[in-house]
């Protein structure tokens, strides 16, 4: 698939003016594209700007509410567990995560569970927002059905990432990854480069080996059975029995804290119904901030500069490449493919945007 | 390797008087022999009874301190930082998690972290204890280094494991484990039976696959490079990088938020060293504890009744495993190896303990 690349301030202006032409304010707007946009600085395209489309779509289908209030149906000084009632998942996440920190300003510690919302982006966003403000961050979010538990033939759990941030020089800690052993985008590259998939990614619907990475895709998309596999593959003996631990510990912190549906009831059609969960810990709690900091700065440092394996010549710890990544792309351009240029064409036809005013002539 | 089985009762009343006789109070003695016979039940052997040896040879040494007492460095409503000053892991473990327990019974949450101990036995363990008073439980530990880093050729972080564990019925949600691929223990059976290590288990000191159990398990023991590798691998291909995130996350929580030793520092030889951490939550943060433990034990069952893998009969829900254990170890007897059996002896021959008043006549 054909790329180019477009300007990230660019890309940032354009996509405040499209969301606001959805009908969100422009800080709405503004949160919204701050946590597409950091995907796609971060290198994650499958959750950056290409994402854009799949909200219109959800917002012309009822699946987003865009004018869905979220509602706290539970609260004390260290929790509260909110309803979305809807809503785009970015919004109510940037608030709940923005109550967690309050109470663990406040408190020491604040958990916030969300039910009955939608996709809010990369989960380590939400994380990244408590590290920012000195504390330690943890977010996770279950979806639809894509992991295959250990010795089963069908999905019941989504691909269920668990995030985790925590202040550290000259890198923050930060680490966000889905509990499946790959995501569904992984997936998706191998059928449009038509080759196999590894061993050890996905079964099929009788849960056995799969390879046919546009069978698997298909049996994923329709919920014909099979689905991709926990971290640690298939049996106990690399450990997929964790990898679906994980995926459970998402769960338990999403859609069983704030009473929503798991992620086996979420049938990606009807509005909302994704969970989330979102926890900030002041290290306060501990002693002083810039003690631990620094503890832990060193033990990442020497991480770093521990002997390589043969033939490898970087030891990374979580964080780096994300830094680095965003370095490069604000200097050399957001990469976008030609199918979500060509989604955002439509969408600026269809919502009179004059998309070359933004993004200039765009070129492959 | 040579089997017999001890009856359970049996084994605890011998259990509570060797510790006694190391020098330990009767309750201290319950602690302990409480947390090793767990494992055993639980169906561990490695964290179980035949640890007996070596808390006996750590004493002597002086990496566990007798009649260390821990101090309480730092406390906060919702925490606490405790330095063990060596002491036997197990005892100062039991108290961190009341002490979180309890202040998560007053607050909502109590973390309490612990630096400066030694082997606590199995993480669950103290997890399970929060459980049992209708909270959720989380436990980790390092350990001396054994986990390779992506890309690394030397052990720096240690097996790691991470507990979780929660109220559901009929089974509670109980998650522990290493986030290493596998514990040390896996590559000394491999060792034992002179088979070759599955690929993905183990790099040597270059970094490079590692699959003769006793090379690498030398490797590991004399710290010659090399050792387990995360969860996922050696590659990115299955997840490696994610593993050693979980092993970081044990990290913060034990050795970082305690200021402790990190796990490439513990040399295995001075005493204490290692550190743990213990979260308590409680589940009136999020609502009604019964309706969350009722909708939990709903999810868990659907799990369990979901269509099954070709050639699998059944799945799991983490936890279960562990019961049905207790159930048949505690009627069937605990299964004892020769060489544990051989180190009890020796044990009683130094202390003057008539082994065979506890457990009768052993045979093979």
């Amino acid at each position: 698939m054909a790329y180019t690349t477009i300007d990230y301030e660019a890309l940032k202006a354009f996509s405040l003016h499209v969301f606001e032409k959805f009908g969100y304010t422009p800080e709405e707007s503004a949160i919204i594209t701050s946590v597409l946009l950091t995907s796609d600085l971060y290198g994650i395209e499958s959750h950056g700007i290409q994402r854009m489309a799949l909200y219109y779509r959800c917002i012309q289908n009822g699946r987003i509410d865009l004018h869905a209030k979220w509602e706290t149906v539970h609260e004390t000084p260290l929790s509260a567990v909110i309803d979305a009632h809807a809503c785009i998942g970015q919004l109510v996440s940037h608030y709940a995560m923005n109550r967690a920190i309050e109470k663990a300003k406040a408190h020491g510690a604040g958990f916030v569970t969300v039910r009955n919302s939608n996709h809010f982006g990369i989960a380590g966003y939400y994380a990244k927002m408590a590290v920012e403000k000195g504390l330690i961050g943890m977010a996770t979010t279950n979806s639809v059905p894509i992991m295959v538990p250990t010795y089963a033939s069908t999905a019941m759990l989504g691909s269920n990432p668990l995030a985790f941030a925590a202040p550290a020089e000259p890198y923050d800690f930060f680490f966000d990854a889905s509990t499946t052993v790959v995501t569904r985008g992984k997936v998706e590259v191998y059928t449009k480069k038509n080759e196999p998939l590894p061993e050890g990614w996905t079964v099929d619907e009788k849960g056995l080996p799969g390879h046919d990475a546009g069978y698997i895709l298909n049996n994923i998309n329709q919920r014909l059975g099979g689905g991709i596999l926990p971290l640690g593959g298939a049996t106990e003996q690399l450990g997929g029995h964790k990898g679906y631990g994980y995926g459970m510990v998402s769960e338990l912190f999403s859609s069983i804290l704030s009473l929503g549906l798991t992620s086996n009831h979420i049938d990606g059609i009807s509005p909302g119904g994704i969970c989330h969960g979102f926890i900030a810990i002041d290290p306060h709690l501990f002693g002083d901030p810039d003690a631990i900091k620094a503890h832990f700065s060193a033990f990442l440092q020497e991480l770093r500069q521990s002997p390589k394996a043969e033939g490898q010549s970087r030891i990374y710890t979580h964080g780096e490449k994300e830094v680095e990544a965003t370095a490069r792309i604000r200097k050399e351009g957001v990469p976008v493919n030609e199918k979500t240029i060509e989604e955002m064409r439509q969408i600026c036809q269809d919502l009179n945007i004059d998309m070359t005013s933004f993004l200039g002539e765009i070129t492959f």
